[in-house]
């Protein structure tokens, strides 16, 4: 199937490339799939062949790829003010009316928003924001930060070492003073015959003792996706945030929520944190918050937060800090319709996140449904982010043997019959477009199902 | 002239956002800019007033604010493939083709792309990939970057430790193991008495010293601007390039060239690094790269670099680095026009490189005509990027006292008269668009002439 004749695509593909998080055994037997166009939730590669996009791209493609509003939103930017930046008091009327909208449609009654073009440079700017200001009020040495294992904060060396995943080491990362407390993933992480309120509880007190250890004035902040993503999809266990956010409460450290899977109506609320019941002290944004067709995020701060970076940031003449693109206006024009199009309804539709609520319960019985296999250990969700984690035993919940590379098996065989769904680690993710249709949902999981059969039927 | 009344344009600005790298006390006593639309090199505010700016942005705006060629190319993408990732052994098309298009316009006969959506990104992906390398080559100690006082190389904690400024310790940076060495400013880090040879002769001992100082076996590159940008338009001493790579040649150390303003023909050739006759180990690009239409960057590493990253990741099995939008199929399309428009000429047009080609002698009689009056110390620049920097002083090129504010109060007077231009430090930078016209030229020196004039008058 791999098509290495001289000027074929996979073979230009391989020339000039380097591949970012690609399984390079897997791309020695199979090439690359070079994609070309895009119709709904479905993307086109250059031999015509189509793919069911499971993870809308990369979770961000949440109205797929054919738009029509996002695309004249972007076209119409275009022909107004196709670049400027946001530094020095300038900026565009776009980036003036997003800012507006963003804290509008935030958790925050009021609050300020800084634009990067990634949710890596979203997260590496809260962290530089938190050491800046706990330097200007006297707090130099309140520098670390708090995140889990298993967590995805991305791959700038900061944001990679929030990041709580093995690979990272082959880097020397992460930097000192990143600290991971355990992942909150029941399942996973329970002792022997430890509930679930028993295992919240013990996660709270490692918190309570982390802090006691390193002392509450050398730490800047924690930060957590409301649920996993690249970690493997991963909803916290029952209680977790009411349990974690007290104990941050009372030692004056800040929650940072990294909405970049979740914001924008993942979880069937605008915002991961309200489906969990809880208020951060300042959101990280990207990916669905331009629909993808478009490299942004952002950090929301919330009130407080908000008031004393601006007045740190006066004190000290300026916030020397900010990116060439930053607040660029078509990001922020096609972020503005994206904010219409998800939770307003654009152009006469229905907001796309009614179409999340409503296919929810559909995504929900698929996955339990794909569950039922003797070689599934977990089916997780909330809204339509979900895995399914393979297992060799059931009750034992062991792995199948790392060289059998089940996840990719999987992966690869939906991808022969049209679908693209992503192997994390023994897990199959699942994250598909917001505008799937029943029928797709349909489509999606009887491919996978068939996928499922015949690999555990080869390893099992 | 700040109209803070409520729904204007500046309180809404001010309503919701943080400012980033501007000057809190400026924007206090003038406000916001609010930019709506541009036409060739100027930029139009949302009151209707129309500023030739003279900094193409931030350096990135080089085709102006209405390329016909570009907003097509960006506005055709869209109709595609308006976003998708590069990860898992996906990319788009456009993607395949700009990676072959940047090694072909590259000074390497062969190399790969990594693709980021920015200069900081790119610049902390190079580290990372330097780390990455010595690891699985047997040598993680080398990590070490060498950089320079006034470097400028992005604001993620990474690049930020590697820029050189010393408003970066209010962020607790530079992270060690970030070495600034001397800036090759002759005119104002020379000694008395030295020579500009003797000047570059002891910065190569320097560097030798400081290689000796740490250990070769623990520096991981070596990372310059041709001409430093946001450091001040700082073109190096006279043979500086040609002293130092021979060292870091003989030591094993990878030469690194930050090409993100000096890409693209700033300096009359494509590459900084062909204007000062040094072909380096990889490239870092941005900016002009998409003439600022689309936030993009990217690693360009030359074979060397190229064929053993590519090994180590086969390797590891994976490179664990990339970013969402990482070679996102729009931004690649813009760029692969943009290389047209500035290298090849498209559509019909000559390059623009050939017009910044034309005009850098009007650009050089421009500086040098301003650069007579008493109280500028020194006019430098190289193509069409340059500063003038003022001076209380010629002789002992002291500056103003820093309180007088003197080259904010220059910019500030060029903008009532319709000119953005850039205060840092105590000089004003110029960069214009590629696409000036010599009547433009004329405008632009002459509006800057009257300010200068003006402000001298009253602090001198």
């Amino acid at each position: 199937m791999k098509d290495l004749t001289p000027n074929s695509w996979e073979a230009r593909a391989e020339g000039a490339s380097l591949y970012g998080f690609t399984d390079y055994p897997t791309l020695a037997e199979r090439g690359t799939t070079v994609l070309a166009r895009g119709e709904g939730p479905y993307v086109v590669d250059t031999d015509g062949n189509r793919f069911l996009d499971a993870n809308a791209g990369l979770w961000n493609m949440v109205a797929g790829w054919d738009h029509r509003g996002l695309i004249r939103a972007a076209q119409e930017q275009y022909e107004r003010l196709p670049g400027y930046h946001a530094f020095f008091g300038r900026m565009s009327d776009r980036t003036v009316e997003l800012s507006e909208k963003l804290v509008e449609v935030s958790p925050f009654e009021r609050g300020r928003v800084f634009y990067t073009n990634s949710g890596s440079e979203a997260n590496d700017t809260l962290v530089k924001m938190l050491w800046f200001l706990n330097r200007m009020e006297g707090r130099p040495e309140a520098r670390k930060i708090l995140t889990r294992v298993n967590a995805y904060h991305g791959v700038t060396a900061v944001s990679a070492s929030m990041t709580g995943k093995p690979y990272n080491d082959v880097f020397g990362l992460p930097l000192p003073g990143f600290i991971h407390l355990t992942c909150p993933h029941y399942w996973r992480e329970a002792r022997e015959g430890e509930s679930e309120a028993q295992f919240v509880r013990r996660l709270a007190r490692e918190l309570e003792e982390v802090i006691a250890r390193e002392g509450a004035d050398t730490i800047a902040g924690f930060v957590a996706e409301p649920v996993m993503g690249a970690g493997g999809a991963i909803p916290p266990a029952e209680g977790y945030f009411q349990a974690v956010q007290p104990i941050l409460r009372k030692h004056g450290i800040p929650l940072i929520a990294d909405e970049v899977i979740t914001g924008f109506g993942r979880t069937g609320e605008p915002w991961g944190c309200e489906s969990y019941g809880f208020t951060p002290d300042a959101i990280i944004a990207s990916k669905a918050m331009t629909a993808g067709y478009f490299p942004m995020g952002a950090v929301i701060l919330g009130p407080e937060l908000a008031d004393r970076l601006f007045a740190a940031s006066a004190e000290f003449t300026d916030f020397p800090h900010g990116f060439t693109a930053s607040g660029h206006p078509v990001g922020c024009a096609v972020a503005l319709k994206a904010a219409e199009v998800i939770l307003e309804g654009a152009d006469g539709d229905e907001p796309l996140i009614e179409n999340v609520r409503r296919t929810m319960p559909l995504f929900a019985e698929g996955m339990d449904r794909l569950a039922r296999h003797p070689n599934i250990g977990e089916a997780r969700y909330r809204g339509t982010m979900g895995a399914l984690e393979a297992v060799a035993d059931r009750e034992t919940k062991a792995p199948f043997a790392a060289d059998l590379q089940v996840s990719e098996r999987i992966a690869n065989a939906c991808h022969d019959v049209g679908l693209i769904c992503r192997p994390l680690g023994q897990a199959v993710v699942l994250c598909p477009p917001f505008i799937m249709t029943p029928a797709q949902f349909d489509e999606m999981f009887g491919k996978l199902e068939k996928a499922l059969g015949s690999v555990f039927d080869a390893v099992a």
